[in-house]
């Protein structure tokens, strides 16, 4: 068996959600995760507080096969908090390093669920290491809550606040003691976090808005990049401890892995990517009789090429919506059908035509080739991609699963030699100017580009670079 | 924990697939089944034989749940033929009833997977049951295997002809024996059967071209209904050994069934939808400011009115691709998202817009109700439902499975009535003339349109219409 | 892995148990099944039928594994039928062969659970094919069904007879249908059954007394060979329909098949079985210092050995009570530990003493020879074998599961040879007379011994001994 | 479904097991861990360690259950723990509690396999939080382990002493870090631990010596009270790092616990029992015709009470070999059934004879209540029970799970009102002075009589009685 979700393309690696002040406030959280799914398929997990004991329930797999009825029964009170997880680890998964991390503590448990990394994990683990801590996970969320039960301060939010003083890196976190539930965003603001609320005093925190919608919650406001509400029996306060740093929200979840019915920082990933589809059109017009996305990730981008080219949108390339996430392999004859399995050529609308193929990236390369063959295969005349990111040519040390630098076709090819490799008649990727034009109408000044353009904007040691910590194994 | 499948559609029954003569004849059923997924995703099976022995691997769910690479192994030979099947009994499936049907008789191992349903099933087994036979399923099929078995004559094509001569209804059929594959196709057509080819002399049957396409067979032609292609060592042989009747094949297929990159009887499922959906632009026009699909199934329907209309093509509704065949049911307070788990509005698309939805068919109502609201709530000012289909009005005898002619909501209500139902400012359904016309060019002769106009093609005796065959109940 | 069930024994291959009028006519069954589990632990199922719906349930594995709280819910009712089933085919299982075999036949639902072989069930079973009649699977139980279909006789008693007159061989039934439970026993009464009975109208049939006690039913009578009885709304009638025939009940059930607390045809199997060890004392005395049995199959003659020759009984060989059904096989340089993971030496019960060790049958001599040097190794000065059967030289064709002829170790050695190769410092059988004067108290005449003496009660046709139906495999 | 296990036992909370050097060390501690299963039935655990990397796998259930191929290959590497355990949370389990506990520390992974209990857990752990240290169990493991990395000392083994130093109660430790293997028994010795050995320099641990048995390991003698062996490349050294105590073994070991094949600082189990068996005939003798142990546990005191007594040994109770650890509750009519799904009176062995039943204790009396109702409904004339243990009256808090001493029928029963309660005609205990001289010939002294006694050899706090650490529940 092989997995079927290597499908070339960067991997978000988290989606984290809460919920202060609901009878059915797990229920909630299994809902809300529903919805952010698709940032984390690996494995998920709920924890919820009733009169101070923690419930947790945590697996591999969808949500929908990991929490039953029965299960979700056990989950009673009041706070809730939740995350879906995908693995950096490749295939198989560390059974170690399910989230939320939930302990007990001098002030009773804490739970806490993390979206990001920090580029400081692995030091500040040999730090503590050497202080006498122990490690039961290669998380660097174990970092974050050693940190917060070493603190002197009085509350939990000054512990966590001085635990989060010692690390560097991303963060969109979700924190819960038996009183309190804390969302923080870094201060760079990598990763979204937003608030929304359900009648008076019902709060939320999630990762992206479309699970607010799925719950029926109002939409607050996004998090700041810096901010910690922290959210208890007073209600909501809002604190910014940290020092104030330059925006820099990762520009990938406009391109890929935010849903298009989300709404960050202001920005509707749906008009966006729409916007970036006619932006790549200006730049890149191409003579063709047909605009087809790579589905489903390049539809929004078609769509936008298509009535700005005024070329015809075709669904040229169907879906099969049954793929599941492991597939038999079959014997030599036969293997090299590849993604054949999850994308069909849909012959009846590419036979004899000019086809402009809109993807939203190019990572290996491997899928694009095999897409390319596969429309060619049906009859298409051209073949020109267009691709709705710049070509990534650098990894993500901020939270987000990437081949290594080695990996990256663009950081060995030139786009000429990606478009020979992908065997297209054409290849042309919107420009970091036009993304960000597209984006947010302006400069490049608020997010974090480093994928496309190497430029880190939090600085990493080579120690944390490769640090792995493969100590404890288990399935 | 409910299913979330019933999402007030008609349902099909079946997908069948045959291989002849190929050395992975069991992987590439597999594959083809995998690529008939959508036309039943409650069970599966799979039967190769291989020097006399049928092996054979059946089970409930979806077929990457279903077949795991130690059973396949088992699955040896050069002949094998697949089932998938949308199960009539509801939420929950009677184990008995699995395909392929295998049996052993006089001349040794056969085995059968069929499509359709027949209207005088329950009239032959009485009938069967009398003579001494008896029956471990409640399916048709049983009932054509018993009489193949009592036939006299001298060969496996001989006395399936005698079997079927005495049976009326629809059935796509694959069966088998230790050397042959056959593929047949009841007079009228009712359902698809198509005849592919890898290589000079290893043959293919299935449901669907896109099948063809996963494995890459060559598409041959369609078998012709009324038409039995016998497989084996003198390669393909064709015979129309039934009384000549007219054309049948059901419409639906190109509505709702069949996959929009498949080809039926020579017209192009996905061209189809797209013609029916301008037809409807022209036949129901309306002042609006977008055309959305109802996910997946209404998009190209939405394309073809979009593209018509003039009016632009907006995704208004994301469909969540997570969404697994079981969701834990919420307490009261929160139950009511419904539909929400598997389409959430796109609020940026719809806000202040005049929206056009554009769905394939309303059966109870119920999702549609569903649907309307989530759009208004999302700030649609106003709600238009267009229809690719005619009112459904009338259940299908032919091996569709449709609610109770009680359920229907167009059996009892008007278009006006339906509309405000389901809330919507306006409800257009397609005409049947103008569905014809976009579907085949021409007059209505050659389909089955009984669930529209109640006309149906093949009479069907009262005791079959009720006869409920529940004795024998294994989970 | 590996099966650690082949433990050198021979192997009942079924057990049977049937409840007639109680309103927890399922649970009853279950309750049966659990008692009966010695007889067959690799599938079971139970039906029950409620208003004309046969209700079925059955799987693979353990009665306590396979019939879970909401299984059981389904099965309503007032009659029921079970079976637990012993495999012949080795480790693997062919799921098509469960029972109860449940049809639906022109009289309705109809359930067979059968525990015995047919000697000519073959040759029945190609006399039907050639009739017309189509096989599910490979089971002699389904010529019975169809026989019985195919009769025209009034009612369903009168049909079974008619059945059970065509076919020669082994068997002890309960059949059920909508209306009826029959138990029926072939006229030489190979397998056993027995009458019970809770308050006044509620009737049970098992296949040992044990079942009974369970739940505490009162023992009526066993049913007699030759005998059908048919419980109904009438109560139970008695019928001796059969040609009769000399009674040859198997003398292995004694010695090792039933369970100790069962009594069979009048006969107490642990009194029995203490009376064989104290007649292997008498015949075969040694001076030693200890008695031991081979748990848990030999402890009763064990203690009639000791009882009867003054040396003192002891438990020199301990069972690992916790011993699963499959075991994970280590590499090379461990895996000779075999039978040491079901069975420990005491060594302080072993060292330095002259042992007998008493064990019920060598079947092929591997485990006995195991067990002779794992008591060697634990320090006993002498080991001397005693058994309480005689040699086992033929293989049994009337519902028991034993190995070849070639593999049964007696049917190509002396006893001398035995004793060599199992490397006992004495091995000794009980003889023929022996056993039968501890059973009964006298002569053999109502025994099958063909396991000991070849003289076999019912003819078998060469086609039947070696009729492999391996036609239709499905795991 | 209830469990079955409640079978008005004691339970024994752990049984560990360790491997140095050899080549399938994880293979033997598999096949050790299945030796000591009957320590504990509802988790069990396996770390093996391979160039640093600490391979984990645990889960619940049995042990053959848990382990499956594929799981143990991955467990490489020539040193390996492991543990059973016996939840003392009741039926249900909380996994965050699976042994052995492993964390990553800054010399690297540490793994831990404990039998017992602290009594100053509770207080630790509050130290050891208000320190900064954080938990993810409720064990006292996870105390000693916190401990043990917080200690300055140069070496595991070193600071492994710091840290016992510092805790009170009972324990038989194995634990190991990426060169070394530990065993340590706590200074009185509460809980048995041995060493055996393969070949020249292969070490193993084992709670128990039946397990060495079982692996063919020599047996080289016991670790001692106070102890600590530290295995690794410079072979075995001991040492003594403790102040010593009395030495206080837990007696109910040799009633009860250990399997009847091991051997306990020197003493046979088997042994013993049929010793005391003796002392409890000559103690409290009693007309009778029949000695019937109640199935297993007193199996062995049955054989030395019949041959002091003279009276016959006979198995008139059956246990079912084949009874799971859940079982489907019957409804109301039939659901007394109780105790007799696992043991089955037999009659012929029963009926109208005097009984002395030999059972190894009386907790909450329910259970032999069950046994006397049923020997009697058997035929039994008069029903003499005889108790290997003197009355249970204290609770254990050295690692043992017992009833609160309430539930505890001895603690507020006289015998003669015990005997009333269970329905028999005579109820007598051994003594204690009567034990220790069948145990060990001689006084008390070296043993833990707590749970009859009274008698805590240590002290502990009020605080830890009652301290329920139950924050984290996970399923």
């Amino acid at each position: 068996m092989e997995p079927l979700l290597d499908d070339d393309h960067f991997h978000d690696e988290c989606g984290v959600f809460g919920v202060y002040n609901h009878s059915e406030a797990a229920n909630l959280v299994y809902l809300g995760l529903y919805a952010l799914q698709h940032r984390g398929q690996e494995a998920a997990g709920i924890v919820s507080v009733d009169d101070r004991i923690f419930h947790v329930s945590r697996g591999s797999g969808l949500v929908a096969d990991i929490f039953k009825a029965r299960e979700m029964e056990r989950l009673k009170g009041r706070q809730s908090i939740g995350h879906v997880r995908y693995s950096t680890a490749g295939g198989s998964i560390n059974v170690r390093n399910r989230q939320p991390l939930v302990v007990d503590s001098a002030d009773g448990g804490l739970a806490f669920a993390h979206n990001g990394n920090l580029v400081n994990g692995v030091e500040m683990r040999r730090m503590l290491e050497r202080r006498g801590s122990i490690f039961q996970s290669t998380m660097d969320t174990e970092v974050i809550v050693h940190l917060t039960a070493l603190s002197r301060k009085q509350t939990f939010p000054e512990r966590l606040v001085e635990a989060l003083k010692q690390v560097r890196g991303a963060y969109a976190l979700t924190a819960m003691d038996e009183n309190l539930i804390i969302g923080v965003r870094d201060p760079s603001g990598f990763r979204p976090l937003c608030l929304g609320k359900i009648g008076d005093d019902c709060w939320i925190l999630s990762s992206e808005t479309c699970a607010l919608d799925l719950i029926e919650a109002e939409f607050v406001r996004d998090v700041e990049p810096g901010e910690m509400v922290v959210i208890g029996p007073n209600g909501l306060e809002s604190y910014f401890p940290f020092e104030k740093k330059a925006r820099s929200l990762c520009v990938f979840e406009f391109i890929y892995f935010a849903r298009p019915d989300s709404t960050i920082d202001g920005i509707s990933v749906y008009e966006a990517r729409k916007r970036i589809g006619a932006a790549l059109a200006r730049e890149n017009p191409v003579e063709a009789d047909v605009v087809v996305p790579v589905p489903d990730s390049g539809v929004a981008a078609a769509m936008g090429y298509a009535q700005e080219s005024g070329i015809p949108f075709e669904l040229g390339i169907i879906r099969n919506h049954y793929v599941g996430r492991t597939f038999i392999e079959p014997e030599q004859k036969i293997r090299h059908f590849g993604v054949k399995i999850k994308l069909n050529a849909n012959p009846m609308a590419l036979k004899g035509k000019r086809v402009i193929l809109v993807d939203d990236s190019v990572v290996r390369g491997t899928t694009s080739r095999k897409i390319v063959k596969m429309v060619r295969a049906a009859g298409a005349k051209e073949v020109h991609m267009r691709i709705s990111s710049p070509p990534t040519a650098y990894p993500c040390y901020y939270g987000i699963d990437t081949p290594t630098r080695a990996e990256l076709l663009a950081s060995s090819h030139s786009v000429e030699e990606m478009c020979q490799h992908i065997t297209a008649d054409s290849l042309q990727f919107i420009t970091l100017p036009g993304l960000y034009q597209a984006v947010n109408g302006g400069p490049p000044e608020s997010f974090c580009d480093a994928c496309f353009s190497g430029d880190y904007p939090i600085p990493f040691s080579a120690h944390d670079e490769g640090g792995q910590l493969t100590l404890l194994q288990e399935a």
